[in-house]
């Protein structure tokens, strides 16, 4: 036994919706073979970030396990965090005359950003700082040291302004500000008289810090559910969710978390893994993407290669759970409240349902799940519950 | 007004369904004239044991009420309980060379253990014991006395292994674990002598101790919701579960949780008792125990059986509500948690759903419900519902 999970990041979307519109004859078929439903990731017309989103669906309460987002691109990013780490989500940002004129220095190449990471401090006072470049802007940034905190505020403005000083939310926190704020300004001061950014018209000259959380330790969902559980993913943040939760993250050449990201790759990789995993999690997030830019053509045709890729694992799964973390409906460019569909193949009821999509699994026989009926539906579908009573 | 609440144990299954196959034609009837719907009793996707499953179902939240499954089948088995009283479900079982080579000393006939049961210790100390034979191996064992606690482990092994001694799980349950280890030993002795036993080639002589719960009075149905109710079942745990809630027991000659039973007669009785009662509770054991053997015809059968025998109550009820506590899947032999369908007739809407079967009720009218639920459904169909607010 052993179930495929996909999360098709952003899915849901409104009328017309390019999942009704795309051409996907696979999910069709686990459709009308299967059992469908709507699902809440967070709750009822609640708008999901896509970690909150994922930890929920993974069966961990954001409310009690949420570390913030700053742990979760740090252990996606390859970071081998230990308990009591501080970690933010930083970008390269161009400062100019004291304001901070692009927020993600011209979307700076991946190359020349992780040659300008390397020369940032790794010391500050007694704190030890790890950063590691992820793609182009993105940098996960960690402070490791004695009396850390994360109850600072961010220094993005999220505007063509001056970066903020960090301040303490606490008053613990008063040691960790002073630190983030000595490594901004002596990062901007290395950084501004690096010969690799004159050649830039918006040259990486700051660092802006945000998502500011604390890691510790969670039990794992082997630990906790008895699951031995892989990540197949592009993008950081899912990967760290995964690290976070205990998953092991099998790296797939090719994935990319974008357009042009190896989906039959990932979809071979997820046939292999069934044979050694009870729940192989597989994550695309491009749909999100399009989603953000409004682009219904681009969102439909990456549902239409999903499905084609589909085909490689279903004849290594007892079970497929295919779904979103939330709605970006291509008409709004963001995430939204809106309920994501949800299709469950293999072990499940059969309910009359015969096309995958918003407007037919609203009528099927699951009726609306929140996100945290996922973990127990995993676990009934792999006979992994466990019975309360006798 | 009288409702006629009918639990089929093990009801809910997978398709091809036993429901769905059968013929049914007064449930689908009943289907026709009234509404349906989805029913998970702990949870959706959760799998439950029947005894947490009843109590929900009763209104009884089994995270306040559960008392273990112990004091619920000493008070089936017709024990008069007292408040901290501990007690056991017990098994005859077969000891050999100091290993437990049968669990169920052979499913010895009730004749015989019946009068084995009678020569078993009624006193440890200053502990009384007080020991019920209730069907073939099945015990109830209850000990009273002062300073006595179920935080005891579970003598035992489930397995072909030595028995297990009883250990306190809390400081205070010493006392506790030294009387029952002291009733096994000396019930081995006592058994090992007995004439009896020795025509038995399984010969009964251990007794196993699991399920401990302490027992504690709890408000009654009468008290909570105003309600007169009246259990008729064949299982000894359902009846305790209807003792432990306030209702009136009442026994039908024939009514023996299993295949052979009476289930005309017990319609019979709850066609009386709907004169009576406000609420009559009918539990049909059958069905579950053909899930876990895996026995399709059988449960097909059994639920035929019901649906004919319906006939003998349904002039007398103002309401009925038809489910189960579980699905038992004959695929999976054991219980699941998938939904289970949910009937209801009399003082509600119409859903235009004309058969009574998963596939069906998942488009019922009342969408998917909790356990939890069916207290509040009772009350509104009786009338007896406390308006919230003024």
């Amino acid at each position: 036994m052993a179930l495929l999970l996909v999360v098709i990041d952003g899915l849901g979307d409104l009328p017309p919706s390019p999942l009704e519109k795309a051409r996907t004859p696979i999910m069709d078929r686990l459709a009308k073979e299967g059992i469908t439903g709507m699902m809440a990731p967070v709750g009822r017309f609640r708008v999901p970030g896509s970690d909150v989103s994922h930890l929920q669906i993974l069966g961990y309460d954001p409310e009690v396990y949420y570390p913030g987002r700053g742990p979760l691109e740090a252990l996606g990013a390859g970071i081998a965090l230990k308990e009591g780490d501080v970690a933010f989500r930083g970008n390269f940002a161009t400062l100019k005359k004291g304001v901070i004129v692009d927020r993600r220095a011209g979307r700076v190449e991946s190359k020349k950003a992780k040659k300008l990471a390397a020369l940032l401090p790794s010391k500050i006072e007694d704190v030890e700082v790890i950063v590691k470049h992820t793609v182009e802007h993105r940098l996960a940034v960690v402070f490791r040291g004695k009396g850390l905190s994360a109850h600072v505020t961010e220094t993005d403005p999220h505007a063509r302004a001056p970066p903020l000083k960090a301040r303490p939310t606490a008053p613990n926190a008063k040691k960790t500000a002073s630190v983030i704020n000595k490594f901004s300004s002596l990062s901007h001061k290395v950084l501004s008289s690096a010969p690799l950014n004159r050649s830039l018209s918006l040259p990486a000259n700051y660092v802006l810090l945000r998502g500011s959380g604390v890691y510790r330790k969670v039990p794992s969902l082997k630990e906790r559910f008895g699951l031995s559980a892989c990540c197949i993913a592009g993008g950081a943040l899912y990967k760290g969710v995964a690290k976070f939760v205990g998953m092991d993250v099998l790296n797939v050449k090719g994935a990319t978390g974008d357009f042009n990201t190896d989906v039959d790759g990932k979809f071979k990789k997820a046939a292999a893994a069934l044979k050694k995993y009870d729940l192989v999690f597989v994550h695309v997030k491009a749909c999100d993407s399009a989603g953000h830019d409004g682009d219904f053509e681009k969102k439909k045709k990456m549902l239409e290669r999903i499905d084609r890729a589909l085909k490689h694992a279903l004849p290594y799964a007892s079970s497929i759970i295919l779904t979103g973390d939330h709605s970006t409906p291509v008409a709004l460019k963001r995430h939204s409240g809106h309920e994501v569909p949800l299709l469950v193949w293999g072990g499940e009821r059969v309910d009359g349902v015969r096309r995958f999509s918003e407007q037919e699994c609203m009528r099927g026989g699951l009726g609306h799940l929140h996100g945290r009926d996922i973990m127990p539906l995993v676990l009934n579908l792999l006979g992994k519950a466990k019975k309360y009573g006798s």
